[in-house]
């Protein structure tokens, strides 16, 4: 029995200030921080001057560790005693894969928590002006990720029949996903939409 | 035209250290904080003395102001230069009436910022360990409210077809819930399911 202590830790979609106090807590004492890519690098500046800071990718056509060998960075250092936060872009829960971290530690039988992050879905369209509800227009909303594991088809996708839909991850499937909606009785083409880019962020760019 | 300046601010679900760094600064210099009978009062504790702190309730059988009463103080407050802090529990802009209060600012020309917060339906399956999406088991969540403005009955609510529901406000109506569920092609008795009371706080109660 170690008194090691893993923590899935959403940083949130881009601005850093989005960071929770949380999320800012644990990094400050952690000893092994293992980050994504997509994460704003202003969340590291929390981690004290011991911490080993690893990144372990997920950016496209970069190198990144697969999840097995994420998995096996994390279970190394919680055998050694080391408070590990696995930091993660977004909410670790939503399309963030930490439901397979999650069950990774509870097979081993490695202690850990879960420090929600703010998810794009809800903040990309909040900068970017967009109540994702209205009362008498919308009392339903769904997160969509337009990627998966297995590469299959998006227009396999069964679109979720909610008021507002965000899709994630979605730029290279723009043509199938508009073919989609318009199939739908739900969309037409009088719909407002916007396309988000690097949301969040000093570059954000929003089409409408 | 003053400096004043309104930030509609999501306090996140429950737990007073899911606010957000950008959270806590503004309150920390704000003048004004309306704030609803759901946010923890902790977030209160970074608002300097000389903040005036409003309850505008939300809460059911106790008084609160109307959304109209609402507006009327922020934009009194606006007009004497202040800066107005409008403190949301979870994320203002899902099932938070922050539209409303947006479409407000802008037809009032009131310079206002939106601020984001960690919505209840990320945050509260996170504290009760269950992820909303998984590869290959899930790839959409839609968050979806269970009371409406006029009071509609739950019957009528066409179900999101998404994979993962999470359904906010739905304790009063749990029975048609259910039976709305077993009707879709998509869901049935084996389905997993929780019901999450008073999540993220120390009063939580969960059962799967």
């Amino acid at each position: 029995m170690t008194n090691s202590r893993v923590f899935l830790v959403g940083a949130g979609p881009g601005d850093p200030e989005l960071l929770t106090l949380k999320a800012k807590r644990v990094l400050e004492s952690a000893d092994i921080v293992l980050y994504d890519y997509l994460v704003h690098p202003n969340c590291l500046l929390f981690c004290n001057d011991s911490a080993e800071c690893i990144c372990v990718g997920k950016a496209k056509g970069k190198h990144s560790q697969t999840q097995d060998e994420i998995h096996s960075i994390i279970e190394t250092h919680a055998a050694r005693g080391k408070k590990i936060v696995r930091l993660k872009g977004g909410d670790p829960l939503i399309f963030g894969r930490g439901g397979e971290e999650m069950a990774f530690l509870k097979s081993k039988g490695i202690d850990y928590e879960v420090i929600p992050g703010i998810s794009a879905g809800c903040a990309v369209p909040a900068y970017a002006g967009i109540p994702l509800t209205h009362r008498t227009l919308s009392r339903s909303v769904a997160f969509v990720t337009a990627t998966t594991l297995n590469g299959t088809s998006i227009d396999k996708l069964e679109l979720p029949e909610a008021d507002t839909l965000v899709f994630f991850m979605a730029v290279s499937a723009l043509k199938e996903i508009t073919t989609l909606l318009k199939k739908t009785s739900r969309f037409n083409q009088e719909t407002p939409a916007a396309l988000i880019h690097r949301g969040t962020s000093s570059k954000q760019k929003v089409v409408c």
